[in-house]
């Protein structure tokens, strides 16, 4: 991709982003393209549609949360490694269902291969942090990753829930996770955060 | 009330169960008049509509969780004794969403006293389990009940997902409440029980 145009699409997905946030997922492409400053070709030749800048929201934050899970991944303590990234994908999932709750269910039907590519990376990413505390004996040997995402994104769900109380998703983590964390070695885990 | 003013309350209750079961939460009330064998005049009198009906079937089920709550408070083991009833109650909720999802909005805007009845209900029912498993040592001196059904509710939410993994359940309560039980103790919480 040339220089400009890898401007131009990082200036769209910006302005979108602060669109819908003002606006809800239902903001028209128009108006994206008018606080892109660039003309409606233009983002319609980078995002064909609604859907396909949702994707790239998503695979942007994707990406980012990758790189922080792999740079996690010498992290000296693995048990707080994992549960640190579990934590920002949570954080994630909030902000991503507050954005696209009304267009998920049409976005999970179109089997977008670029959405699947997401899913697959978080999966990764969070099954090599996994392994990681699980050989350091600090994560039980049993406990597969998928599950454990299913349960971060139930979290943040159930925070949504309740946006009158900011501090919900943190009191859930450290009871759900309570469980998680260095029962082997012994140390007091996310429980002994819960309440403090 | 009357015995068979009793008895058709009784029957036009598990007449709508059934309906609704089979047309979702939608159903026609002249439909489980006639399939509780009552007049149109007699569901009325009783229910004065779906939302009157629906709030009738969940009071029902909320008592029935109660009544065993306050028998689990005679159980040997209190942790044993807060999970199972948890677990129950996850059930519940599950069961309940199914039915009145799209409902639910409407439901908890009417702001119906006895709706509000039995989420109070609930609540001092885990609240007393809870104490007891908190006083015994075994589960942490920090944990607020209205976390701790939130965070059920969550995970009857995530179950729902994935209707064709029923065994998904099980597998998020066992996960997400490993850490609240015997820490104290030191015996093998229900992580033991994850993945077996």
């Amino acid at each position: 991709m040339r220089t400009d145009a890898r401007d131009n699409r990082e200036r769209v997905l910006r302005a979108a982003r602060e669109v819908f946030a003002e606006q809800g997922p239902r903001a028209s492409l128009n108006r994206i393209a008018q606080r892109a400053g660039v003309g409606p070709g233009t983002l319609y030749r980078n995002f064909p549609g609604l859907q396909a800048l949702l994707v790239a929201i998503i695979s942007d934050d994707v990406d980012r949360l990758c790189t922080r899970g792999r740079s996690l991944l010498t992290h000296p303590s693995p048990d707080e490694a994992l549960l640190s990234w579990l934590r920002e994908v949570a954080t994630h999932a909030t902000a991503m269902r507050g954005l696209v709750a009304s267009q998920m269910a049409a976005l999970r039907a179109s089997r977008d291969p670029a959405l699947a590519a997401c899913h697959d990376a978080i999966r990764d990413t969070g099954a090599a942090l996994l392994a990681r505390a699980q050989r350091d004996g600090s994560a039980p040997a049993g406990v597969d990753i998928a599950d454990l995402l299913v349960l971060v994104n139930a979290l943040a769900w159930a925070s949504e829930q309740a946006p009158d109380d900011p501090a919900l998703l943190d009191r859930l983590f450290a009871l759900a996770t309570g469980g998680l964390l260095d029962r082997a070695a012994g140390k007091l885990p996310a429980w002994g955060r819960y309440g403090d």
